[in-house]
């Protein structure tokens, strides 16, 4: 906030320093994950894209999964439909999002790569981050006609229709497929007939 | 099939060697790959659990990938539910069998494990067959009522009922969740009312 860079110029400007080459390891680190998949994050590959030292990135971040998580917290919000209060629509949008997500932002080596470390704290964290916000607004949406066990299925069914495919075959659902599943949940919230 | 193994014995006896080491060392990697996740399958690591040393490795499997892709071949045919010619039935049957088979084969692991290297050919070969294997059966059941892309869309949303929990945040649905999307997906197969 204030403007006088010049007073405590030691401690700020080691503050700044430190956050600029965090911002650009992170940066980096987010690069690498999703060109190449997590398993291509190790400091000799996060360090000659961020253009710092090896022993830079390891005084900072010692381990493997620092850079990983960093990585992901860098993300950002996960984006997400604007909503225009047609359900139909809508859910078709958030799916279309979501695919651009998978295709654009390569969130599907973000998911593998948060699967494959999930079992260290530091990672589950941020994964349930992370996808907490990715499906909050798929939740919001279908509460409005599900809820219990059979909204917690459609989540995950309409969440499975983009990431199954990409995860499993590595290829996207096409417009057809995403509008299909969307119907077959909006007439299967009805009663069964059987 | 000749009983008489002591002829030829410089390259029989080779190839059986050869062959129980890849077993041996398969079976290893395919344990750190369900234990710890895909980053872990190193040479040391493989080395380790099977009693043989790295140099072997190294020789006979020069990359990582040689050895996760080895890990992800000894898993053999994906387990099945046996069908028993009512529909709802079967199709909860199924979706319970592969939920056994992320908690105690740690499917979910493998899935993620073949996305983070699919990039690499000679894995994407394996990724294919092995999830084709895996859907074969819903493909086949849901083909009953369903056909093009809602189809796809029905097997990739019941797929995702389990994999996009685990995935996603590490834990698999209960009963009340799978039945539910079983149910959305049958009533869903009636054309719109809307």
């Amino acid at each position: 906030m204030a403007s006088g860079d010049g007073s405590k110029a030691g401690d700020s400007g080691e503050d700044a320093r430190v956050s600029r080459t965090r911002a650009d390891v992170a940066r980096a680190a987010l690069e690498v994950l999703t060109t190449d998949g997590s398993d291509a994050v190790t400091h000799a590959r996060v360090a000659e894209i961020a253009g710092y030292s090896k022993t830079t990135l390891y005084t900072h971040w010692p381990a493997r999964i620092d850079l990983i998580a960093m990585a992901i917290e860098s993300l950002g919000d996960m984006p997400h439909h604007d909503r225009t209060g047609v359900l139909r629509d809508d859910l078709i949008g958030e799916l279309k999002v979501f695919r651009a997500g998978v295709l654009e932002m390569r969130l599907d080596r973000v998911l593998s790569g948060m699967a494959e470390w999930a079992s260290v704290e530091q990672m589950a964290r941020i994964r349930n981050k992370v996808n907490t916000d990715g499906q909050h607004q798929m939740y919001e949406m279908l509460g409005e006609i599900f809820s219990g066990a059979p909204l917690d299925a459609a989540v995950s069914m309409l969440t499975g229709v983009v990431a199954c495919p990409a995860i499993m075959f590595g290829n996207v659902p096409d417009d057809a497929v995403i509008e299909a599943a969307v119907d077959v949940v909006l007439n299967g919230h009805q009663p069964s007939s059987s």
